[in-house]
């Protein structure tokens, strides 16, 4: 089917891909000559015949927003916008309503799979009405992964929940890698252990451990022994702290995603203050020594 | 090649059948007559041609030892023992140590897999001298997975670095749990979300947190929606705590295994004692209205 | 001087008694007609001298939103409200905002110390201009503890600095009663310790972890040894969560916090559904036995 | 009475301090000639008279053992040792088995208050028979701080029960200095507020999260404002290594010591090989940009 695509950096180009080697017709918009098919986003929508679907595909937050106004502005009765960017699942509502205001429908769609998903398809999380998803079927059925459509795709609920259920997703993502780098730290620091990096490697089959990000460290360090070549320091990308925040909301305990968001954030400290606190501590109570910023450094 | 098996229970029962199945001659002993290949662990050492291969399989701690002490008076010069059970790697050293010597060699074998293990191989992490290793490649051969051998298999180091890699393996797999039960309350926890063992289902195929871990999580929720039938009480089998120990000892930070393994704790107690503490604290300074406990009831 | 109090609860109460004993003239309101001094919000007005001073000691949330919008009718010109509830830092603002159009000045105050105010005075921490605050400083000096007005007060900064500072003294606060809970329980799980009871006693002298929370603790400990009579169910009045949610912006890692908060969402909880997945999981790989919910009971 | 002291540290020389202060006795041996007052353990036996009582206050681990073998065999029959240190309550049963056997008493003391003991007293929590105790209680009687004995001083339990309550002291220690140290990260984060060091002043009257550490808190605070001269870089001294391992032997969650206890490993450490594990995973599957290490540094 016809899909208008906007949005085409890391994700949306291989989505552009992998949806025209399934046979659909995509026009893509960026603002990136080099990638775009089209000048603007009236060209866009000009080049897609009525009732158009288009996917967004952008940065969440004010790019997402802006991006979903204008479309307000340029689409009509009928259409279909599908926010398939990492937008903040309390967002859909609000962009629901006024692009109903116009008489245009809305679906959000968690889209997991990164960088590989153009080969191996994405998994997918949606939120929305029964029809507006039925509707654009045959592009979500190109995206996922071949087998069946349950396996890596869902309906998840109203408008929310594709998002919801990606901001989980994530949450979890965090902790599976603290965990898969807690035990890679263990292993490193025991001498008994000739070759973590080996351990790795033999995880990935037949183990209780096993999954595609075990696969991925294994890869990792594989390429890199040692990680020596990496720093610690860690971006954090607004889902974690969001699945937090509504865990808080839902009253959920989650301290394996809240330890690995703060990992993150401490990762990210030169010198934490709270220890500097507890170092002071100590060294008023008990006159322990404690390291001195040097001044002369 | 032929293998002496101690211990037919729930893994080793499998291993023999998968080792058979491989064309390995097996005698294997258990104290139930009904799975028992021979009477007694003398006669397991008479069933086998001189120089022996024993692979003890039963549960770790005393009755490890214990099997391993009798070894020692049965076997001789040249044999070799393997421990595949889930012996604490500090308990190797000495073992070894008692084998070498009466002439026994000792390999120390980490086996994942469980009861999956033996339609689809066993992660195999081991620890001990080179030839004895090489000496029973073709008994890991079939167990392990096909495939490559380092995708399914280790020599993780000397003695005591199998053992170690395992429960290692068992820290992670802890908290690897946690983040994917974190998920599930999350999802079950908001209302958006029509069907949680949906979007578990949807997650096994294309996601970024797709592993066998989630595909069996997705399975258990497809047999029993809610989890209705299932208490959170869990039980610990010692590798959680030995990796929290280790971990202290090596200095290594452990935030999410030791969360995980508090939580196991946690799970089995009727009332928290720290959070009477808190209740009680909160009535004494602000007055907090707290729970009494019913004396009725 | 002259004050308006609104909201003669647990904490109103007792400050209008303290401030009275301290030869400040109190007028209080409350909808309970057993404790107030006047039978309205007007009322109240009308019986103070213009510039009036009231303080609204009332829930936070709606309650003391709803109590700032009818001030700001009853009052005018030069009038002064000062927030001593727990509200939101963020409330503050905007309740500053919406009083400053009708001329009325306002102070965000977090006042600590519990029912034990009354006595000991409060731990006090305010925000807003300076000469609003120097104008109600005959009541801070009254309502603080004797001694040093720096040691139980503080300007922390503008309108919002002194609820933020009482979020951030609560968010402590609940890490603090952990930490004395997990200790409590420690000593409780140890045969060797004939009476913990009177260890917590111990400590309220010359040790290191004395403190006023300790102190209380030992006394909750001598009234009901062994925490009979108290559940575990703790509930938890918002500002843990804000101060998690705060931490998640300000990208400070605060795991002793969460760790508190996700505690008392536990200790809430008849089965942990993060735990009913773990057990499920356990059994599925594993054929570990779990424990199932029984039916006839 | 008459007491030896072995060990004359930062903690031993105060404490003989105060004992004569207190009109007892005392006959100290360190090895540093400028601070002993006899040559040798030799000397020290024959300066006091039969039966005597040997306090050691020396470093925790092979060097309170090898005092304790010492005195083993300069002492005798109808003597007392009481170990001061911070043993770990495991080596107090072999201790006093071995001094037993020379028909030497001994007593496990746990000792609290650091530098500021010698002024305020120190908080006692003894291990050891009723007998044994009442003998050295005029000792005991002049360390505790003034007031009721059962304020300051604790008979535990059995040997072994006096180092276990200090150790569980010592857990609780890190667990609220983490807890300050998170409270003031969380202030000066927040830029309203003007002066977090004011913040930490305030709270040391009136308030419910003071106490003794909050006050050194504020004070550290005062002599360093944001704590510039200090790193975050923070020792762990054993007990709280120790007290999470008795956590897990007694199956008790310790969420908020471990915590406390990993943020030392981490701030001793360069770089977080979890975090590198984690930043490599990133890279992996999004493609997300890590800081690579600079190789011209």
């Amino acid at each position: 089917m016809q899909l208008g695509l906007v949005g085409l950096g890391k994700m949306g180009f291989n989505m552009r891909e992998r949806l025209r080697e399934g046979g659909h017709e995509v026009v893509g918009f960026d603002p990136r000559p080099e990638v775009t098919d089209v000048p603007s986003l009236a060209a866009l929508a000009d080049a897609l015949a009525a009732p158009r679907v288009v996917w967004v595909m952008v940065p969440s937050g004010p790019v997402t927003h802006d991006t979903i106004v204008s479309l307000a502005e340029v689409l009509g009765e009928g259409d279909l916008v599908i926010d398939g960017g990492n937008s903040r699942f309390t967002e859909d509502a609000p962009h629901a309503e006024l692009l109903k205001a116009k008489g245009i429908g809305f679906i959000d769609a968690g889209v997991s799979g990164g960088v590989w998903g153009l080969a191996e398809g994405y998994g997918l999380m949606v939120g929305g009405d029964d029809a507006d998803i039925e509707r654009v079927m045959p592009i979500f059925d190109t995206l996922r992964p071949p087998g069946d459509r349950a396996d890596g795709f869902v309906h998840a609920g109203p408008v929310g929940a594709g998002h919801f259920a990606k901001m989980v997703h994530n949450g979890v993502e965090y902790a599976l890698m603290t965990a898969y780098g807690e035990g890679y730290e263990l292993l490193a620091a025991e001498e008994l252990i000739r070759d973590p990096q080996a351990v790795y490697q033999a995880w990935t089959n037949g183990t209780v451990v096993r999954s595609w990000l075990q696969q991925l460290l294994a890869k990792a360090l594989r390429e890199d022994p040692g990680l020596a070549e990496i720093s610690g320091y860690t971006e954090d990308s607004g889902e974690g702290r969001w699945t937090v925040e509504e865990a808080i909301r839902l009253r959920v305990p989650v301290p394996s995603i809240a330890a690995s968001l703060f990992a993150r954030f401490e990762s990210r400290q030169e010198d934490s203050p709270t220890m500097k606190a507890v170092s002071a501590l100590r060294n008023q109570f008990g006159g322990h020594a404690v390291q001195r910023i040097s001044k002369s450094g």
